[in-house]
């Protein structure tokens, strides 16, 4: 059996980036520009938790990457690069050639290559943690406590896909092979939105990106704020291939769906335009879906203007699901 | 049951040190003084595999943390902060409290604080995963490629106690009170060598932290640095309680046994003063246990000067124990 130190080498070892100490050494090195802060995020991975068993391993080796490049992007921060932590209870190497290919091809394409980690043996299933690193200026970060009364609240790209994909594959919705088809790529693939968060750093005012549902990550935007917010739900995107879908179940996925990795945003009013012009940049659709109120609360206006109730709540990894 | 935001709050959560942004947002954020390099590592850590299921939550969050303060130790870095991602299979309030406070007070030990991280569920046991920052100058670095031939071999503190107490534990030993009483520490509270790695920095060519057993760790330095070592057996430092145990195990602890976490490096024989003085700045022994050769291969030399056959290997997380 190939110890642990040629996996690494075969499967997960590049070149360091010019100035990185890249795999291979106690530490990984690298450097930021004069003024920038380092923006860093984790997440941790569980299998039968976060992924199911027999997920495709090169999609699952881009997800791992994705969710961490996204919480980059909802800082404004650019990539610098990323560790990956690694825990199999099996060694093979057609896994391993094909989670380090999905992995390797979305670190090339968000230019945050992989300068170190961790290989372990598992008696558990498999566990994935990364760690991303990224740059941004301390005055432009995208944090979460800088919504401002009055901000319009805005989302990119469609919002709901993922979720239904997941009842899907879980059991919880029938069987319905197209509507698999058309929504399992949210899922399983989730584009990071590292483009628009970096354009929008210095255009808004808060940012987070939805990994537990609109409802639950905006609500952390205005807690932090001090703030509340008054959503549109007919100005919601949903994704285009969710119509069809029983009106309840596409309101639960819009609303609490968790796994978007979309942007929710604010800015002052008077930058919408400069908000159109970052997300046209990035090549990323944005919607405006509603404001900041002064007063505390998060509401979700009907067609009538009137604010919904049975609002679902956000997915927590602690609850039973 | 309490949501994952409140167990983060209640446990995790320390006011970020100044000039950063910690656990709360989608990313932490800390800077790095002028020309100094970031210095990070990761290490996952595995139920049953890196501990024991009943282990003290105490000592377990003191070690989390310790192995990856190791890695800056290694490098000669000096810490900047950490990240925790944490997997649970319950929510135990009297856990997390100790886990959380054994983590914490290392954390300040080493001026490491907890700055972000990442709480979830977990259908299989607990795991653990650390990142670990610091800065460093980037020609003081304490890289594995640097050993020169005919520097001294050093390593500090004692060997051997770490594996004694992991084979009293998993049975591989007969049970022994006195000897587990001795050696339990070793293997539950290791000490970061965290101010000695500081001190090095700028004065050894190169240092890595003994995780996986002395001869492995070292011949990753011989193989970076494309050179090889002459150790003297008779000059390993072995832990003083492990007098008494039987020859043939005590020499495969102090040569493969893994856990121990003390640092191993090389300088210039002229440096010898200048290692014992930020060894003593430090308050770390500090033993010269042989040289580098420029011939490639580690070899060991017993009483008669010869080199000794049958070396342990070293603990590989991937190879049958």
């Amino acid at each position: 059996m190939a110890s642990e130190f040629d996996l690494i080498d075969r499967y997960f070892k590049r070149p360091a980036p010019a100035g990185m100490l890249g795999v291979g050494d106690d530490c990984a090195l690298f450097g930021v520009p004069p003024g920038m802060r380092v923006a860093t995020s984790t997440d941790l991975l569980i299998e039968g938790r976060h992924f199911f068993p027999d997920v495709d391993p090169r999609a699952l080796g881009h997800k791992a990457l994705a969710v961490n490049v996204s919480d980059l992007a909802a800082m404004g921060a650019r990539p610098i690069g990323c560790l990956l932590g690694l825990a199999l209870p099996t060694v093979e190497p057609a896994w391993l050639a094909a989670f380090s290919e999905g992995f390797h091809a979305l670190a090339e394409a968000s230019a945050c290559p992989l300068i170190g980690g961790d290989t372990t043996g598992s008696t558990l299933g498999i566990a994935i943690s990364v760690t991303v690193f990224g740059a941004v200026a301390p005055d432009q970060a995208l944090r979460r406590d800088g919504a401002r009364p009055g901000d319009q609240v805005w989302v990119s790209g469609a919002l709901g896909a993922a979720d239904i994909a997941y009842r899907l594959l879980s059991g919880q919705m029938p069987a319905d092979a197209g509507l698999l088809a058309a929504t399992r790529g949210a899922l399983e693939w989730p584009q990071p939105r590292d483009a628009l968060g970096q354009a929008l750093a210095g255009v808004a005012n808060a940012a987070i990106d939805i990994s537990d549902g609109l409802l639950q990550d905006l609500g952390h935007v205005l807690k932090a704020s001090g703030v509340g917010a008054e959503l549109r739900f007919a100005d919601l995107p949903a994704a285009p291939a969710l119509r069809g879908v029983d009106p309840a179940r596409l309101r639960h996925a819009l609303l609490g769906g968790g796994d978007v990795y979309e942007l929710c945003f604010t800015a002052a009013p008077e930058r919408a335009d400069a908000v159109r012009a970052a997300a046209a940049r990035a090549g990323v659709a944005v919607t405006a879906i509603g404001r900041i109120t002064a007063a505390a609360g998060l509401a979700v206006l009907g067609p009538d203007g009137r604010p919904e109730t049975d609002l679902p709540r956000g997915f927590d990894h602690f609850s039973t699901p």
